[in-house]
């Protein structure tokens, strides 16, 4: 299948890359390297070997003898993107394309500005140029489960059935996010499902919880073709910033009370996930929403997760409650359900404790390029 | 008070100026001019002699000796925006900024995309220009009903208490609009929603249903100062256009069945409802939604009214349905609440016969400047 991955450098989209290539597919990568930017101006690089995308095409190709295309362009740009559309005709978008950090949204005007911007429009022009030059193409959209916020019901999968006076019909989901970042998602989910309605385009949008880990089949080959991982407070996500904290002899920055609850998933079921939903399309006019994650825990568990498979391996890991940056609910209910990928087929690839050593023994190669001083919180919510 | 109107050229925004401006506030209003660019563009300028803006303020201060300060510029620019808050600290601010035809955001990418970026960074540099210089002001933002859509349950004010396997919690109302135009209202709701939550600010979201009219009390001094009265398939909203083809001797154009419900209100109660949601701002924290409208019609309705009454005036009025140009509902329940603004104190002015045939009397006055070919749809949805 023909399958451009927009966002193609990201911590997920590389990575799909390599599985999609690895496959058999025909896989072009777009991206602006706005994440490698952002990285660079907050000093939030990422903490494995970050070889820009024609390099690691290369290594990948000697490795396996199978070709990405890359293409290095602004997926906000129409014109980019009418260009590849028009030329590459994907049978499959994926749509990593986002400026993905929360706490860079909430730093200032410029840096809201840019992810509304960036998000909004690399979301439009997807739209617009599946409409203008591959009307079949599935679109499959990188969402996320924190659209939902933390609300006190039951956090159904992507529709609402409401009962109301008696009378009843069904809704998108309530959406309420937490960062001016995922709530571009909300904008987004709204807009995409607009344009369904209105053009008939078929679109998968993938609800994803916080994704760890740095270990792909393909990821495993060489490291220069490892995701970039990030422990940093602008990028990294909370279990792959308590992991390596836990390597560098840094106690692990609990956010508060640490209760706050969220559905988590290995990198590899990512892979799994965009896979099984490819290969299941969306039907014309539907929007398909499906919850991605595989695993519930408090922020408290991960903690303690990480201290005690940590310390079993002798790394003393120490756990500290620091003050909250952000605005959000320290302790709260979350039932979140997500059926559709199992359904799909998805064997879900659990935080064993096997995992979780084996991910702070690949972080340990990496100790010396820790730097402590990226993995504090650097930007407060008002 | 110090009041800005954004959108102050608009065919709300510049009887609001004159109306404030005539009780003694402090009146700036702000404007791109993207309206009439787009008239221009789409052949479909206003029936009524429209000066310029700073023309229409010279006519104002010579009939009343107030003084509207005018600055056109663009909200989507934050330069001009932040320049504006901080010169003129205003205490509230009205949003009437935004591109407002669902055909137009609908004729292709260009369009869409203009009304996507406009709307969205409009809104987007109101509420940081508030955050960074005047902190306590109030937004008056214009919604729509039509961010509702026709659900199959009532249409609440702005919120819905959902209940959900024996558990409660209280949500945005669920909103799915039938234009993009429509869908960047909505997505305008969603972000100020969340700046409500981050930051404090203080905000009311006026739920307007289609206005109609061309006669406010400061706009009847002088027809230089009528607001810009559309009949066109672009901005003219459906009552406007049925009143200026029954003038013409065109039949009214009926979409499809005409089924077709919404709340509609006089041009004189959108003046009043701004000024009662001004002199009752909401909270700092608070997103208060308030729908905005006063009667109920189907398109049928509408129609016969006119006919009603311009065939008791002699005008011999014709009605014909036509293939529908928009995807929506033409046969659908219709039951919406609006219960704040009276709360508030509006006393409607309801469309009575005597009202209609006071708009009919006043468009014959322009009646060779009307333009059959203004009035069919150019746009269909897809």
């Amino acid at each position: 299948m023909r399958v451009l991955i927009l966002g193609g450098d990201g911590y997920l989209g590389w990575p799909t890359a390599m599985a999609f290539a690895a496959k058999g597919h025909d896989v072009m990568v777009l991206d602006s390297y706005l994440r490698r930017t952002i990285a660079m101006e907050t000093n939030s690089e990422a903490l494995t070997p970050n070889p820009n995308l024609g390099a690691r095409a290369s290594v990948f190709e000697q490795l396996t003898g199978k070709k990405i295309e890359v293409v290095i362009g602004d997926c906000a740009d129409y014109r980019t993107m009418t260009t590849v559309f028009s030329q590459f005709k994907p049978e499959a978008v994926i749509h990593y394309a986002e400026q993905p950090s929360a706490p860079y949204s909430m730093m200032n005007f410029d840096t809201a500005h840019v992810t509304l911007n960036n998000n909004l429009n690399a979301t439009f022009n997807t739209i617009f140029a599946v409409m203008e030059h591959t009307p079949e193409c599935h679109i499959i959209k990188l969402g996320t489960m924190g659209e939902y916020g933390t609300p006190n019901i039951d956090i159904e999968e992507g529709w609402l059935e409401i009962e109301h006076k008696g009378r009843k019909d069904k809704f998108l989901y309530p959406r309420q996010a937490g960062s001016l970042y995922h709530t571009t998602k909300v904008l987004d989910t709204d807009m995409l499902w607009f344009y369904v309605r209105a053009y008939g385009i078929r679109v998968t949008d993938l609800m994803q919880g916080p994704v760890y880990g740095l270990s792909t089949t393909e990821a495993d080959m060489d490291e220069r073709l490892i995701p970039n991982f990030h422990y940093d407070d602008i990028f990294g996500t909370v279990m792959n910033r308590f992991l390596t904290q836990a390597v560098a002899g840094i106690p692990l920055t609990v956010y508060g009370k640490g209760g706050q609850t969220r559905g988590y998933l290995n990198i590899t079921d990512t892979l799994k996930c965009v896979d099984l939903a490819m290969n299941n399309p969306a039907e014309s006019g539907q929007l398909r929403i499906l919850n991605q994650f595989t695993e519930v825990f408090s922020v408290n568990e991960l903690a303690e997760k990480v201290k005690r498979v940590g310390d079993h391996m002798g790394l003393n890991v120490q756990v500290k409650s620091i003050d909250n940056p952000r605005k959000e609910r320290e302790e709260h209910r979350y039932v979140a359900h997500s059926t559709g990928l199992m359904e799909l087929g998805l064997k879900p690839h659990l935080m064993t404790d096997e995992v979780v050593a084996g991910m702070l023994n690949k972080i340990m190669k990496y100790k010396d390029r820790i730097d402590p001083a990226k993995v504090m919180p650097r930007v407060l919510w008002p």
